[in-house]
């Protein structure tokens, strides 16, 4: 189960919330750590923060783009502060983890930049976003804390509740799959002057929550790209 | 009930951790942070991670003596991690949390130093222990992770659950809009010939079928059905 959960910090500015968030992760039983184009890596202030997760440190993966960083996975939780409105379900810590233990799949836990969280594209590559419930006046919740409070309701809920069970369910479709087929439908929309009068990134966002949402299956994935490519051939 | 909390840090010996703690108690809507005998304080990694809740930083009060912070209590927590044995009762932040908000009364939460935790003459202060849950090779957890993990369940026990909230929708989609969009997604894949190979019945079922399942939009009907037509109008 701890092997199947990856947290990934996407750009983050300061190495000391790294290496914090690596000694979150080893003290509440997990493992991956997954860096997209941190500001400063390594760093002496990420070693020291890490304290006796220097190891963790030591084996994270650094990628360049995100889309790298989680093309595996085929279940990603985005975290987000309130008051911000997305057409993706929202869930809390503890529901997020009751749902990642009921099927265990490789799960990412995404977290932003800590000057602005999640951007629009960041959030395209997410299935659901978790919101950590907060006071009223302030909800600057610090990077590291955020990680330490979603693994912690992971680890409380293998700890109360160690079972495992596994559903029959929808196949498990890595994201890249769908940001794929949104990709190709844009081209496809931009090739017959269809995306001119929309926003490209707006669009592309409509249609990755329009497949996450459906749980689109393997063969209807190629049923659609396979439609595309011919609409290309022809035109 | 926000007002009965106190955070109460026991020698703490990194001022970063002090800020870091006033930011958690104001993010997680509370207010009374106490120092025991901090090594450094004031200091600027106080006030630098302390970010907005410098507020909380400054109205802090220090004391030189544990008995002298918490005489008004009448209900202190110790913080401890695992393995130590104790005459009193062990619970976890959530058993704390829902027990603190069954009886809002003077509480305290009492967390000991970076180095070695609560020492024994500071747990006789204490009325029952909470251990914060962890993995079993290394259960150091920052302090001021283990004051936002707390007051974090008790911000989860005194807030309600939201219903996991898909925005937007689900909508209510007359089937025959569902049944109207495949049936021009099968007129386009005609005209590129990209039926030819599949039959054309078991094709509509499937787009059918995708559809329902998404719980699509009417936007993104209209999307759609907008690019099949744009599709058809070029060809």
């Amino acid at each position: 189960m701890e092997d199947f959960i990856k947290i990934v910090l996407s750009h983050p500015s300061h190495p000391g919330n790294i290496g914090s968030t690596a000694r979150a992760i080893k003290v509440m039983g997990f493992k991956k750590l997954v860096l997209v184009k941190p500001k400063t890596f390594p760093h002496r202030d990420a070693d020291s923060l890490a304290s006796g997760a220097i190891d963790i440190l030591k084996s994270a993966s650094v990628f360049k783009e995100l889309s790298a960083a989680i093309q595996d996975e085929t279940l990603v939780y985005g975290l987000t502060a309130r008051d911000r409105h997305f057409a993706l379900p929202v869930l809390t810590p503890r529901q997020a983890a009751e749902e990642i233990l009921t099927k265990p799949q490789k799960t990412a836990l995404l977290f932003g930049s800590e000057n602005g969280g999640l951007l629009n594209e960041e959030l395209n590559f997410c299935h659901k976003i978790i919101t950590i419930q907060t006071g009223n006046t302030y909800n600057s919740l610090n990077l590291a804390h955020a990680v330490s409070i979603c693994l912690y309701e992971l680890r409380a809920a293998l700890t109360v509740a160690p079972k495992i069970t596994e559903q029959d369910g929808p196949e498990e479709i890595p994201i890249s799959e769908i940001i794929n087929l949104a990709d190709h439908f844009l081209e496809v929309m931009e090739s017959v002057d269809f995306v001119k009068h929309r926003k490209i990134k707006y669009t592309k966002t409509r249609l990755v929550n329009l497949f996450k949402r459906n749980m689109i299956e393997n063969s209807e994935i190629r049923m659609l790209r396979g439609l595309l490519t011919a609409i290309q051939k022809k035109s």
